[in-house]
């Protein structure tokens, strides 16, 4: 049973940063769940920096305990969580390191672990979903993000945080009948952007109407989709108010508040969770008390909730 | 038709930041729309830093799209539009600045074009109001803004960002009985500091009240006071939350969030909207993530919305 | 009648920086209200730097005017104020350093002030509490903070910012049958920390429930709890949201924002006020706008209403 | 006798920050020294912030002991010293200012005492000239600046940060033929701005070649200059290298270090020194560390030092 | 005759930002120097966020005058000179990045200007390169770097910030024996490493041989290698001291000052320079005072200087 | 033997932060260095922060290579080196924290290793010296540092950062007559603080004559005075020009650059290098690009390449 290092002994200040202060062992086989880094920003197309959002998401986990009281559930205890480093990048070189990450998250896999990652821009969950798809098969999606990352090319190339979606699905590596995307606001590139998810056949629920659900409705929508398929949670970290979690590479104005966002991540209670990520996170724009990477490493720790609810 | 560099054939952060990566055209004679800049901070009471205001939202309406969902508008392609560039100011010197902003402002709408300022502090709206009645006669203003702007003198003198709309009705440029102005909160001089609006004949809806507000009761109330005059739109961007957009001069705690914020500039749909300015946006209190230039440019952008709708 | 300084005649930015722009009195025998600081940090568990809160709650409190809208009540002018400066402190020890506190505040309570605190991290409360508990014996606690702070230990000492609300109730100078801590969320360390308030007497209401309390119902379960006794206030800046107040030592995702921070606030109205303090305020982790401190300045400024009301 | 407060006795983060823990007494008339802001920065023509500087110099000077080692002179306590707050100022309005500061500054005259001034953007030496010519005639003026300010009009018009010591040298205020000014590099409009001081009859030397001269040359040099004339001392902190001290709003690349910088200063020992200010100090576009601050904390320890020299 | 707006009629800070306030012209044929970016920062090894560089450097650049004092040259007004914006690139991929920004800059070359560039990472330099080599065959390399940049291969590929002196070598775009490198500092991978540069025929002088050469000496050495050939400078802002030039992706501890910096830079007098970029300006990892961006501004201003001496 | 994971396969930016990328191994029995870090920020008497020191410099340091080409030597690969993590510390209770720091460094002298540490304030060495002082008996100290630290008390109480080297003499852990104390500068409490190291038989060298020294020079002293003793080097990062090292808690104006410091740290090659500690790095505040990190890390690679030296 892995588990963070006691705060209470010694200062949440202490010791090389890993996820929740949890120990770094990429070679467990003995782990519920392996938290681990993809620090790739090579295919934003505004800000870069998220390279170094699984150092920022680490530093700022430090402050995680065991017990989450919104969930009623001990977390470090129950699971055996350890922080399994990063995976492998190239700088400049996307369709090398997609590999790369793919065969760390198989890794994974292959230690009987659930994959829990730290982007890194979201262009990295096409390489979590290609090692997931080998073990699950096509998983549910489900997405809360500022945008729907469906669209279809940048520059004439294929792979990009903005197309990453798309690609997913037309890979068979996302069932979009079972998936649910949320949260989409700002600008688009025309009135058909709104139609992508559906003509796919995806939910898409823009924060314009999201932010009128009650949390049972969400919880209801989405288990109504994805029924006991294996569940993928992508949360792109730009979901949030822009304020709130400034630390991001492509910021949409008016966006949800944090405990909005946390209920999101909680509306998957119960479903059958086989991984997740939290992306985007650019800790140069992040302000110095870090926010955005707090409300990353807080999303994480709910992820990390629902699992040990589900070994319950 | 002037539209803004494609964002998908060469990535949003190459070239010289102009608003929405439209054309710089200082001299177009076939826009609908010229942005521009008011680079004066000198009149501030607190903190300056908002000469840098344009510069810092130009950077970050690099952002913008085509088509805004929340309108169902296409906005670029629909509406000609350039950035014209920053009016002349004269460090020091508020009574030599307002006239050569008035007369830049004048050169647009001689051109036929809508003027939408980016400012700033708020005493340059006083310049652009001179310019507008020059065309279009008394407007009637509507005021998003933690502060009314109605006080009288600063120091004994009379031009000052506290007290630029006293003196936009007291010459005439502003009809207070067609007018609106919303979001006040934070400390006082005095009780008769909230009827110094009434008293002028203005409507001041205080944030302790518009926070209960519906849009539509919102859209209602400002469409029933100017009817079919000629509105000119002023959001000051100090009427957020100071912690969701903290780039700015006199931060006032307890205001509204994002979306709230986006609703109130939609509220004007429908109106006939002459002008439009965003104000006391000072970068160098914004974080590395210039949240506050991200909401700036989504304001701007819901004021090239609404006006795209009106030439539908 | 000691009040600040006139920002009509020289602007707000002028002068050394005291609370407000009041006078810098910490000898004064004819103030009904002594602002004062306790810049201490040594007890944070994560994040130092909350012994530089005072000055930068002094630096933001220069926005702050005499008349409060919200409450309907003029604040300067009304009550005599002034700034007592800082207590003294020892830097790396707290037993040293508490007395020294405590001492200050009882030379305040002696010239017949009502003391209101800027930390320093929230160990330096209990200092606070010894002294009125000599003048006022125990108090009604209300506090407002992301954490009940009623552990027991930590590295097996004592003394501590998340241990402070325990000792005091240990001490007698906290009535836990009157008192009131409400805001709590985030992670525990076991499903027991939810129950030690109420096993020690106290009422706790974590943010999950406050968020859906209205301002009214708060107001009446702190007056009943309260009645007539005297009420001390402790408010923890990580109470709010962490992107609006990043400024803090240990953020806590998923908080209120502003305007229902400061309705907590107000919701002590009528209550016998006989001293409060803003806490773990730490400005090298807010950004340069510091909205931190400004919520801070502005919580104050709703205690000092609240005194004022109470004198009327 | 006035002193710094003990920084043994209570630490030097404590208590309303006044320049170097000296108390805040505008009418003291028993100061041989009083040091002051001017936060004015109206008339900067890149970035403004500098009306922030005299808040950022209090801070920063904390640290400041009472002996100074490098000329071997206590200087607190040996020389008594207050500080005198800030002068008004009307943002907006430059030449409602000048006479505002100018009346300040007679005031520390009338009261027998050194004004030394804290900036504020470089227009505001003109003020402080107008005051001392009238106690003291023209004056020999020192000048450490990566610029000369000697141009004429901005703009067209007269008073700006770039147009200041022609002006003093115009109205008679500074004595060209016993003034020097150092340190100026970076791009100019045109070979003749070379020239310029010289045909004014002031000698130049810019950094390219001052920083080839010993100190003992520069002491030399200036002293031959000065003679036993009055001397005022205008340091821009803008002379330093960029990186060294980047609070600023002009930064030219290429300049000295620190100690070369203070060495400068210490070159003014003997001279009649009746005056000194340290301008352009912009807090904002400083980093966290506040270097820039400290270093004009410093500049201004020196040239305390030197006036306790003198009294010697 | 292309020169910058007058700063002088209208502030530095109006206007969209392009360098040195040249006006923006892409397509130009009449000009004599094209400034122009290189947005691209996949390849760096460490930090990120020289993409946004370009941007960077244009904001500082505003400061920038049209006489350089210390050359004694008119640079604008001498010198046509025009901002072409910035190439395009495709992030994530950097072998589809390096023909559009080797197209671009050919293009510039077939306008019959001199391409300036801004940085990106390093690796644009063999973009720029490939280019040159079109028109001028192989060229004298003149590098100022902390880094050799003359490694092999990275995660085993060949593009990279790090290999692209060697690249360029190898491709016969660089004629080593007529070029040099100095100021290379920091730990290396092995002995061998301070041979590489030699074993292909290069000059390198480390800094702490560089850092005791005159500036007759460099500018001697560089001069006789170069001869008449074809001179292409590379400037890497990581040249710098760490402390001074702060936003770069991999500083290296123990570098020159500005003055020395630029001095080198000056060395080039004389020489057939075709060519010149700076690089590796990240304004993330900046100074909110951005002094990396003055400081490669200055050094661009200083290539132009040596272009417009050559024309002379 | 413990070497860096290989930045040429995974980049730098991968995997949880330590030392150099070196492996966490706080048991390691083969090493012959351990670096760690001390977490205490408690007794710094003006700005705290260096609580993060470890962690910042933990960051900064994944640029570092296995040669040192200054000095000619592997370092890691000839050095088998690991990261311990960190000492335990209790927040706010110093006599507490000291043992057990004490204890920690005692457990890596009795693995037989060279302890290598990283502050925390600089009150931290007197727990280093005591655990040294049990193996070695006193040391000869070299210190560069902008503070003695001789002082007696602050506040009444004895253990602070400036009191630490007094109190390392009188328990006998150091030998006064070997050591020696570089770099001090900035105002003092009186002429006779100048005189403490001498009266205490300590050589201290102030930086406005170290500042003329030739590196020879100060190797030629220090090794005269150390002889063969065992040797502590305590680095304190204030040594260096606030402007290059802004991140620390108590700048003084006017020090050296950084090729300076690192010679500084050079001179002591050869010498009987028992332990060694960089102290007082406060990461907020330094600027976004850490060059205060970035230094630290930089002395502690050249105090392992003397040591690597020393093995040979």
């Amino acid at each position: 049973m892995h588990v963070p290092s006691d705060p209470l002994a010694t200062p949440r200040f202490t010791g090389p940063r890993t996820f929740a202060r949890l120990p770094y062992l990429p070679d467990a086989d003995d782990a519920d769940v392996m938290v681990f880094g993809m620090p790739w920003d090579g295919s934003t197309t505004f800000r870069s920096g998220s390279r170094m959002g699984p150092e920022a998401i680490r530093s700022a986990s430090a402050l995680l305990r065991p017990y989450n009281p919104a969930l009623d559930v001990m977390v470090f205890g129950a699971l055996s969580a350890v922080d399994a480093g990063d995976a492998p990048t190239v700088p400049g070189y996307i369709e090398e390191t997609m590999p790369r990450i793919e065969a760390f998250v198989a890794a994974i896999l292959a230690r009987g672990a659930v994959p829990v990652g730290m982007g890194g821009d979201h262009s990295v969950t096409l390489a979590e979903l290609r090692a997931l798809h080998a073990v699950h098969g096509p998983v549910a999606l489900v997405q809360f993000d500022a945008h729907h990352d469906l669209w279809d090319r940048y520059f004439g190339l294929p792979y990009n945080h903005g197309t990453v979606i798309r690609r997913a699905i037309e890979e068979g590596l996302v069932d979009p009948a079972r998936s649910f995307t949320g949260g989409q606001r700002g600008s688009l590139y025309g009135p058909e952007d709104e139609r992508i998810a559906a003509d796919l056949g995806m939910l898409l629920v823009p924060w314009r109407e999201l932010r009128h659900w009650e949390p049972a409705r969400l919880a209801a929508t989405i288990a109504e989709r994805a029924g006991d398929a294996p569940v993928f949670l992508s949360f792109d970290i730009d979901f949030l108010e822009p304020g709130l979690a400034p630390g991001t590479g492509t910021p949409e104005a008016g966006g949800p508040r944090g405990d909005e966002a946390l209920d999101c991540v909680r509306a998957l209670r119960g479903l059958n969770l086989v991984g997740a990520d939290v992306v985007e996170v650019a800790p140069q724009y992040d302000g110095p008390g870090q926010a955005t990477a707090v409300m990353a490493a807080n999303v994480l720790y709910e992820v990390l909730s629902l699992l040990a609810l589900n070994r319950r």
